[in-house]
């Protein structure tokens, strides 16, 4: 092969990718004020969870993101807070057709000031679908290397009718045939500009579908890939319900249990689990003593990492009561700094609690603590509910 | 006026309705074994809470429901652990349609064995849909009377295409001049019930709309009617996931506070609120006595009652921990009595937790703790989690 060859193939096999995100929509159909690309899940804004999707995909080059001029600031803030990489932000348009255009603008080589080199091929993504995977990306940026245009499609969930002029059934489509179109779409950077600079104001004004842009002003076929169900938009309030179940879902199978201690085998063998990473649970068992020393080791140390920064970190501090120990009110007196310390460490994202357990002379007893303790250490990991943050919990 | 028309007027405002719904469903789209008609929210299945939604509506006189006749147990079980009244069952048939269709023969009177009335006006609802209110039965009805058809109808959420045979994009439909059709639906009986006479083979199999066999078969053009968003079709995990934070939601604002001494007039006024019913949320502030006397009457009361047949209620056992009560083992042994307690009263669907409230010297302290129980409290309240049951959690 020929170097221009082996650039080609090389190219064919591995276009230059950026990605378009417009986020210029108002949330009306929430039912809440704010726009639902900035309503908090787990308190961070969804937009954020959207953009981590993407950036964690390495041959996406530039994520061009379309805000209102009044959400702007509120756009840099999150893009700090959460550290996020590669994002240029353009100003959206009145409707979602104009903010993709003004974002494709800031990638094309024919626009003054533009710093963002033209990609072959672009990602249209929704900043309301957060759980989008590399595979559904890849498969929508290959399709659309050899067919111009691609992408994602779903059932229909609902028959799709049309109404007359009355408000009466006029026709109902046969569900079989048709699809949803979703997001991700992916297109050749030239027949999606193109596209753009050719297409009506109606179009602009009035049209929804990037795909039909294509197809009206390239005569370029979009291929149609199958997405997960995960591809949804979150549209309704209880769409933010879900969104955060699935997360919070995400979290139950990484716990890091530190035992400072191996004395008490009962407890290791019920609470310890396998640590893996990434981590956002930590079990820290005090088994030798009743006060946060080693509590705090691992505090300092999370303050000290950057875990905290895209999800809430949970700390369990587990301390055992014995029941001969006295003199009671000095003892909670000293537990009970685990408030204070709580809420320190809220503010860097980290949720602590404390759990006492129960530890009589009766071994039967001491069994029905630890399953206690062990179903508690479960709820705290999975619900990540700030109500019990500095809490103390007896098992 | 004379008695044949008054009889017709009354009947024109108030005809007689029973409601159909189809259950014969399989649930592959949830990527769960279990059909999602029968999938647990709080324990209870999803068709039991449409079944409330419909039996609660006093002027739908009958309900009959088709199921498969491998879950004809299951939802005869159902029907009696929830106390649910007026449903009839009939066995499903292979696809929705037959399944309509087995259903609207029970009602008519030309079959052998009906023992139900057939009514003027027959509602087709989804067993997936537990969200309907009264208000949109009322308006598809009234307006399935005047028009022989009507349907709930939504916007559409993202783009109908039709794909060609190669899987590429054939056209886009302009997403404005559609609708979704959803649930609930209503029909003059005469009507629908003759147009699954009429209808043919292929429609039975692969037809998804009434409004349609209404439309083909009896020239009936139905009348479209706005739903909610509440009305949507619980089809995927994530709909299961919102569907139970919609109605954990409804349980917040209704708590009863039972204080046995109006001695401490500093947790009066933080937990009291007002009593409202029905109510599913208990709190019990022991003043007097640090052991669970009041909290057992209450209990009695509840598990005599049929308050938790539907919803699990959440009682929670205040006690207040004074700093200089001694001896601390003693004290703690009898405090955890409540976990057996909580493990009996469980199987009534009644969710136990002990508070202790930390009863320090320090004013301020005090006040902190207060304000901890309530958020304790209101946390309990609201995510209803059966790993709390049992517990002490200290505030
Ligand atoms: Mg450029
Ligand atoms: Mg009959």
């Amino acid at each position: 092969l020929g170097r221009a060859e082996a650039e080609a193939e090389a190219g064919r096999r591995a276009p230059s990718v950026a990605a378009v995100l417009p986020a210029g929509g108002s949330g009306e159909r929430m039912g809440v004020p704010t726009p639902k690309q900035f309503c908090p899940i787990l308190e961070r804004p969804l937009i954020s969870y959207t953009l981590q999707a993407l950036e964690r995909v390495c041959w996406i080059k530039d994520i061009v993101v379309a805000v209102t001029g009044e959400n702007m600031e509120v756009m840099k803030d999150i893009i700090q807070r959460y550290q996020h990489k590669h994002i240029s932000l353009v100003e959206a348009g009145v409707t979602r057709h104009r903010s993709i255009f003004n974002a494709l603008k800031a990638l094309a080589e024919d626009q003054p000031n533009s710093k963002l080199a033209k990609p072959e091929v672009v990602i249209i993504h929704d900043a309301v679908r957060p759980f989008v995977e590399e595979g559904v990306l890849l498969e929508v940026v290959i399709a659309a290397k050899e067919h111009g245009a691609a992408g994602a499609i779903r059932p229909l969930v609902s028959t799709v009718i049309s109404p007359s002029v009355d408000g009466c059934l006029d026709y109902s489509l046969e569900r079989a045939r048709h699809r949803a179109s979703e997001m991700p779409q992916a297109f050749l950077f030239d027949v999606i500009y193109e596209a753009y600079q050719q297409c009506s104001d109606y179009d602009l004004e009035f049209g929804t579908e990037c795909l039909q842009l294509a197809l009206k002003y390239c005569h370029t076929k979009a291929k149609l890939v199958e997405g997960s169900p995960d591809l949804w938009k979150v549209t309704y309030k209880r769409d933010l319900y879900a969104a955060e179940s699935i997360i919070k879902g995400m979290f139950v199978l990484v716990t890091h249990v530190k035992v400072t201690s191996g004395a008490l085998c009962h407890a290791d063998r019920d609470l310890q689990q396998i640590i893996l990473e990434p981590c956002y649970n930590f079990v820290c068992v005090n088994v030798m003593t009743s006060d946060f020393e080693e509590t705090q080791k691992l505090l300092n140390m999370l303050e000290k990492s950057n875990l905290s920064i895209l999800y809430p970190v949970v700390v369990i501090s587990v301390h055992f009561l014995d029941c001969k120990s006295v003199p009671f009110g000095q003892k909670m007196e000293h537990l009970m700094q685990i408030r204070e310390l709580a809420k320190e460490v809220k503010k860097r994202n980290i949720l602590l609690c404390g759990l006492l357990i129960y530890y009589p002379q009766d071994k039967q007893k001491l069994q029905e603590s630890l399953r206690q303790g062990a179903a508690i250490i479960a709820t705290l990991i999975k619900e990540r509910n700030p109500g019990l943050v500095g809490q103390l919990l007896i098992a």
